[in-house]
């Protein structure tokens, strides 16, 4: 099955062994440019993640990694007890660059422990923390499919799906199957998905390129459409989930599942690899606050007058009450069954 | 007390008597540039309306109104019933140009009444037509004043409003009255209020005129914002009010109801002159479905990769259990009230 190039991870970043730098699709360009960034240094990695050139818990936490084989090849030369140091530092840089998704501090930790296991016993750092990354892409590029596989399975046969930001690989895949496996009538309604406009931008296309027809609607009018009973799921994915249920996600998720709510629609989250087990509870999650100039503007034209000021809150989040059910790579879950999730038992 | 220029309709539109032309300011273009459209037939009277170049229920029906001043003038030589049949023919076109806001339907059926008379007396038409809108005019930004004072008395001292568009002349008068008066500390979260902006453009830019302190946000982050207790009030205008109470408005109206009536804050509805005495309930409100490539781009700017659709519907309709008051000129009333709102015994 031919799949959009967000699909599969390694389509989009990379780390060049030959080089030591790490080579990142530009998502703010794409798909009218397929730009690819390439980061020489720490602190262009860390910009590649704070400027939004890679978007989404996954991938940046990917590129993260890649940023710590850069340092560790640039380091190479120095004694091992400075080379683990110059690890960890440049780990709580790139830590700080994203507060609100869990996929970039789990990959960060695991990251430096095989990096500081690899130096303790002589090995190269830099290959062992890129084998280690380029692993984690496949299996999340893995975790993604069993996602979305689950996710086509709650799909109905005739389904007007609302969708908000891009809600990455796992709904390429749902879609996917949904639509040519399993014959499915979809109709893709996104969110344009302001500031950034990754709903009108990635979403659009990559549905597109499925073959699923898309409409694009602007951020204020879902609710009418849900009144007039238009959309039969609401689907996004989850930049973290606690083990409450609760669900950050793009900044807007919560208003629409307000309105699914209300109308009846069930609202299903994309939960990837399931929730932080470090997150008890919604109010554990940390909301990001980007450059509110970004809200003045809109695809690189001011629209504000002088004097106005902005606010960009970049996730909010969405209390287990109002989610249906999330979707993982181990299947179909109900947000209390989130707290016992990553248990033996389980 | 100096007062922004959107707050008196005749800063904004006029009928130039010696020319026999309709001048419009663009409303898609200020406050970043202030222009004039001159309109010079009927069509580019239709045009000015249908494009946006005016908005707002009254205004847009001013410039209606003007409209068939200039026909009058064109036809002043043909014979009375040939004349009649040109301003008849003339208001059916205007009458369709735009079909949600009741003014321009009750501004044409009284202007034609008026024409008609003042032909069978031997009347100019002409300047009898641009006499009853002059008045119409000066009719309309006194309701919006008596209208705005009232609403300023429902706001708390420290009031942070939420609102949606631009709700005209009437939010003018608020903050103004709320701000200077009252002496009342403000500030207005305006949402851009996609794909015109209207919000980014007009609103923030008036109120900071006023003085008022003005953050944008985009039209997806209400909902957090509430979720916050960021908001004491939620302000909008109204393009129609039907005898049931519900409310039409610019799309995105709706779901900031639902958002306010979930997180306990009231929806006050700036409802100018009241209730379409012959609108008997929200089902009955025509929703306009405008050009949908206009949800493509922003700014000018196309967003959406080639392939994917768009869907344009201008307003919804917030039923009146979401509406906390509507405040008229004559005061302040529950939606329950509208039925009987025109009723001589009131």
């Amino acid at each position: 099955m031919t799949l959009p190039l967000l699909t599969h991870r390694s389509n989009t970043l990379r780390y060049d062994r030959d080089q030591g730098t790490v080579v990142v699709l530009d998502r703010r360009r794409y798909p009218h440019e397929t730009v690819f960034v390439t980061c020489c240094s720490l602190d262009e990695v860390a910009h590649a993640i704070t400027a939004m050139v890679v978007q989404g818990g996954p991938p940046l936490a990917y590129v993260a990694g890649y940023g710590l084989a850069l340092v560790a090849r640039q380091h190479r030369t120095w004694p091992t007890e400075q080379q683990r140091a110059a690890l960890i530092q440049a780990g709580e840089t790139l830590r700080h660059t994203r507060p609100t998704a869990d996929d970039l501090h789990h990959l960060l930790n695991a990251a430096l422990t095989v990096a500081s296991d690899a130096l303790l016993r002589g090995d190269d750092a830099e290959r062992v923390l890129a084998d280690f990354v380029d692993g984690q892409v496949a299996t999340g590029d893995a975790v993604a499919e069993r996602c979305g596989r689950h996710a086509a399975q709650l799909l109905p046969d005739d389904a007007t799906i609302l969708t908000h930001c891009f809600a990455g690989a796992a709904l390429n895949w749902m879609l996917s199957v949904a639509h040519r496996e399993q014959g499915k009538r979809l109709h893709l309604y996104a969110n344009e998905t302001r500031p950034y406009l990754q709903g009108a931008r990635l979403t659009a296309h990559q549905a597109h390129e499925i073959g699923v027809a898309v409409t694009l609607l602007t951020d204020n009018m879902a609710g009418f459409c849900f009144s007039r009973g238009m959309f039969t799921t609401y689907v996004t994915a989850a930049d973290r989930i606690a083990l409450d249920g609760s669900v950050a996600n793009k900044i807007g998720t919560y208003q629409y599942a307000v309105l699914a709510a209300r109308h009846g629609v069930p609202f299903y989250v994309l939960g990837y690899d399931g929730p932080d087990p470090a997150t008890p509870d919604g109010a554990h999650i940390p909301i990001e606050e980007r450059d509110a100039t970004e809200v003045l503007q809109c695809a690189g034209v001011r629209t504000a007058p002088q004097g106005v000021a902005g606010y960009y809150p970049a996730f909010d989040v969405t209390p287990p009450d109002l989610v249906t059910a999330i979707v993982t790579e181990r299947g179909v879950f109900v947000p209390a069954e989130m707290a016992t999730y990553h248990l033996p038992s389980q």
